[in-house]
C-alpha cells in the first residue's frame, strides 16, 4: 500500500519505518524537505536529527506534506496535536478525500511547571476536530495511548499482550486499520465506537503521563482484562 | 478499624460490606437515616433500596454523615461526585481532621443525550477540590476506575490480576490505603503521586465508559503491563 506519514519526529519515524519493514511504499511528509534534511542537531528531546534516521531508511522518500499525501492511499497524522490541523491543511483536503486518515496526535499543551494539559475540553477532542475539518477523510484515531516504540513494535513488550483502541465513524476504515495494527503485532484491538470516543483516548493521556512518572519508563501499556 | 462509609448507593454498599466482611467496625453515613431506611423503591439504576441490603448486613450501623464520621478513624467518600463536597461539609471538617479520607468519587455530569462529561476542567480534579476544602483530611483518591464489585472483590476478575491507583499528598496515608486495598484483594496498587494525579484517574472515566459500551459489561479493568 502507498502510505504517507506526516511528521518526521519519533512517532513519524517509528510508523514510517514499520510500514517500510512490512513492505509498504512509504513517503514521509514534512513542511520543507530541504530544511528537514539539513538538520544536524538533536531535537528538543535529544533524539537524533531526521537525516541520521533517514540514512538507515534510504528507501523512504521525503516529500512535502501535499506531495506525500497526494501520492498515498492511506495517510497517517504523526504530528504533535498543536500543529496537526495546520499540517493537514498543508497536506490539502483534496489529498485526504476518501482516504483512511490514521490520527495518532494528542492535544497536549506543555507548561513550564506542572504536567502537560489538554487544549480541548471534555466535550470535544482533536480527533473530532480533524474529522469535522476534513469531512471527506475517513479518520481513525488510534495508537496515541502508547509510546512510539510500542506503536510500531508492540511485541517487544509482553509478546504484544496489551490493548490498543480504534475510534472512528467509518466501520470499513476501522477494519482496515485494525488489520494494519494486527500486522504491526497488536493482539487486542478494541473498537470504542464513533469518532467522539476519541475524547476517551485523548483524556487518557494525563494518567499515562503519571504512570510514566511512577514507573520511570514510557515502555508500558494497559491490557484490558475482561 | 472504625470505618465510616459515606453514601448508601452501590459503591457505599460494596465498600461497607467489604470492610465488614474483613472484621472492621463499619458505619454507613447518610443525610437522614430514617428516610434512607424508609425507602421501598429501587434506585434510578434499578438497584434494590438500601433497606434490602441492610437486612443482609444488620451489623452495620446507619448514621448521619456527621455521626458516622465522628466515630470513625477512617472515612470513605462513596457519594456521587456532584454531591461529594456537600456531603463532606455535612460530615464536618472537624470529623475529618487528621483522618485518612478515601475518595472514590467521579466528577461526572450526566447529559440527556451523549455520554457523561466531567464537571472539572483538566487543570483540576475533584480529588484536589476535596483536599483544598478539607486541608486537615489526608485524602487518598483511589478505586474510582473500576465498578463497585471490582472495588471490593477484585479477585472475582482474573484472580485480581489488574491494576488500581492511589493518589495523594500524604505518603503514610497512601501506605495505609494500599494495605487496605491489598486486604480487599488488589494485587497491583500503583502510587501515581500527589493529589494532582487525581486528574489522571478522573479523566480516565471517559475511556472507561466507552470501554463499558464496547465490551458490554462493567466487569473489566486495566492491567498495567511493564
Amino acid at each position: 500500500m502507498r502510505v504517507a506519514v506526516l511528521g518526521t519526529g519519533m512517532v513519524g519515524q517509528a510508523i514510517a519505518g514499520r510500514f517500510d519493514e512490512l513492505g509498504h511504499d512509504v513517503r514521509v511528509g514534512t513542511r520543507d524537505p530541504a530544511a528537514t534534511m539539513s538538520r544536524t542537531e538533536p531535537d528538543q528531546l535529544g533524539n537524533p536529527p531526521f537525516p541520521a534516521w533517514h540514512e538507515r531508511h534510504a528507501g523512504i522518500r521525503l516529500d512535502t506534506y501535499a506531495d506525500a499525501a497526494a501520492a498515498a492511499e492511506l495517510v497517517v497524522n504523526a504530528t504533535p496535536g498543536s500543529v496537526s490541523l495546520d499540517v493537514l491543511e498543508a497536506a490539502g483536503a483534496e489529498h485526504l478525500d476518501g482516504k483512511v486518515l490514521i490520527d495518532i496526535s494528542n492535544p497536549l499543551v506543555f507548561t513550564p511547571d506542572g504536567p502537560p494539559t489538554l487544549f480541548v475540553d471534555n466535550t470535544d477532542s482533536l480527533g473530532e476536530g480533524i474529522q469535522r475539518t476534513f469531512p471527506g477523510a475517513r479518520v481513525v484515531k488510534t495508537l496515541n495511548t502508547v509510546n512510539a516504540e510500542l506503536m510500531a513494535h508492540p511485541a517487544t513488550l509482553a509478546d504484544g499482550g496489551h490493548s490498543i483502541f480504534v475510534c472512528g465513524n467509518d466501520a470499513s476504515a476501522k477494519a482496515q486499520v485494525t488489520n494494519i495494527l494486527t500486522s504491526f503485532g497488536h493482539t487486542d484491538v478494541i473498537d470504542l465506537g464513533d469518532i467522539t470516543s476519541a475524547r476517551g483516548v485523548e483524556m487518557y493521556l494525563p494518567v499515562w503521563l503519571r504512570l510514566m512518572g511512577a514507573l520511570g519508563t514510557a515502555r508500558f501499556n494497559v491490557k484490558v482484562i475482561r
